[in-house]
């Protein structure tokens, strides 16, 4: 939860004056995110479409990199996927400064995340994912990615500190697997590349009943090899609360993604080491959160354990088959 | 801001499963209020009403109270006041069990704060505080001021220890005001007595444009002098940034009240005591949330200093007609 930067309402009159969104009605800070701040707007515009979500962006964002992160959302809604669509403003712009920040506004998208993840969600978490990388072709721009197997070592270095305080071992431990997953990663062409959404959690996926009604937080997106996108959201959606892969899950998470944009069989032989180095990178960030966030700060810090876990059942697994 | 507690989908569909007021489609955190967690949640049921605030009682909340809070709430928005109205479970409750805590569904009202007070929103406010007034007239439960003046001592006996470094002697001026402003204190049936909001600050009143399109956070309501409730929002609302008094705010706030509900002369006479009791209690709560709320905590802690000065200057007014 946050909400970094409060926005009044004589600003948020002199935003929306650059719009052709109507003016505020409704206007509250959310507490999801915890990159950004948020702000759920509703304006008098007629029709349905009067809700956005306005968000700040904070200390993390590159804004260099905002302009392709928007772009990217802008390109995938139109192509038809269900994700914010920013607004952009009378002068075309996708973006403005307001409270010295960098803002957007985009469409609000309905629907709730779930907590208690079932293999129909899987499927469809699976095709919606597959339908990002098909529509995500159109979209040219290149944006690397800044969390991949190049940043690992010196990620594990700046979060060593505290590293074997969590886990006896743990340093040594990841730096050879780090060693190993890096050595024996795909080369540039070995794999479909693409844009991918790389932090493919079920906090950004929503749901209105069964359905899935969109995929938000676009602000990790990069481009990459396609199957390590599959490889983020197996470790993020298919494991139980004991730290187990639940290969019903994952198997219907292929089964999804397979019946719009079949993994060819390199793809396939490739899991196992793409899971790892998926579990790596949100074991490495976890870990430099943990180490470099005080105790009592206002943003929860996230267990990087679980991804020790994930990346040693990886490690065990030698046949992609166990995915499903 | 603040969001204590997680609500998980299915606890929220066990829960809406109480009322008829349709499956949600959209639940998010609000950052607002410092007391309880809020939500605004989005069902599918048809027409304009399917936006609703949920919000979850935290610890300083009193179980055995909420049922007064929500019945009044209940009462002024069916009198006609522009405030949330308790939506009632099928079985009737106006409240219900949440992830072990009490919690209550209510309308969702339209509109934002102001952060620049203006004449006219002052006599809004002055005319809505006098509806609310008259319109709980027909609310028969007494709710004694849990902050009112027997409170004083004690508070600022327990929020004594920081408070000289705050301000070099500020706990034997304030215990001075306190003996002086008791001592003078209006018997019961000396002014005009009956249900107050008692926290009307401008976070607690939405504006669409200059209208004033409601009043919120009833949670401080009690039973008292009615022209407490004025001596409250002229603070709240009529001083500068300066933290000087602003007649101009303040004429037009009375003007607003009177053109509703007269102040009689015994009320208006009191005005200057009220305004120093007023401050004092302001004062004193958030004197006891500085000294005892860590330097890093979540909330962000209210200066009390301003509230020093207030008093001060209502304890230099002797004619009440300075405030218009």
């Amino acid at each position: 939860m946050a909400v970094y930067t409060d926005v009044s309402p004589e600003a948020l009159e002199a935003f929306l004056g650059a719009y052709d969104v109507g003016a505020a009605t409704s206007f509250c800070g959310i507490a999801e995110g915890v990159e950004n701040s948020n702000f759920l707007l509703r304006t008098d515009r007629e029709g349905s479409a009067s809700d956005f979500i306005l968000t700040l962006y904070e200390r993390r964002m590159n804004p260099a990199e905002l302009p392709w992160f928007l772009g990217l959302m802008r390109h995938l809604a139109r192509a038809g996927l269900r994700c914010p669509e920013p607004v952009a403003a009378r002068d075309g712009a996708l973006s403005r400064i307001l409270n010295g920040r960098h803002a957007a506004l985009t469409t609000f998208l309905t629907g709730l995340s779930t907590r208690s993840v079932d293999a129909a969600q899987c499927a469809a978490v699976g095709a919606a994912m597959a339908r990002l990388h098909l529509r995500g072709a159109g979209y040219a721009p290149v944006r690397a990615n800044a969390l991949g197997p190049a940043s690992w070592a010196p990620l594990l270095d700046s979060g060593s500190d505290g590293a074997d305080r969590l886990a006896p071992g743990l340093v040594a431990e990841v730096g050879d697997a780090i060693v190993d997953v890096v050595g024996r990663w795909p080369g540039q062409g070995d794999l479909p590349r693409g844009q991918i959404h790389a932090d493919l959690f079920p906090d950004n996926v929503f749901f209105v009943g069964d359905d899935l009604s969109g995929i938000i937080d676009f602000y990790f997106a990069c481009s990459d090899f396609l199957a390590y996108d599959v490889a983020i959201a197996i470790n993020a959606w298919c494991f139980t609360d004991d730290g187990v892969l639940d290969p019903a899950l994952s198997a219907a998470m292929l089964r999804g993604y397979d019946a719009v944009r079949a993994l060819n069989p390199a793809e396939r032989a490739a899991l196992p080491l793409l899971c790892q180095g998926a579990a790596i990178r949100f074991l490495l960030t976890r870990l430099y959160d943990w180490v470099h966030t005080p105790d009592d700060a206002i943003v929860t810090r996230k267990d990087p354990l679980p991804y020790l876990a994930r990346m040693r059942c990886h490690r065990a697994i030698t046949d992609s088959q166990v995915y499903g």
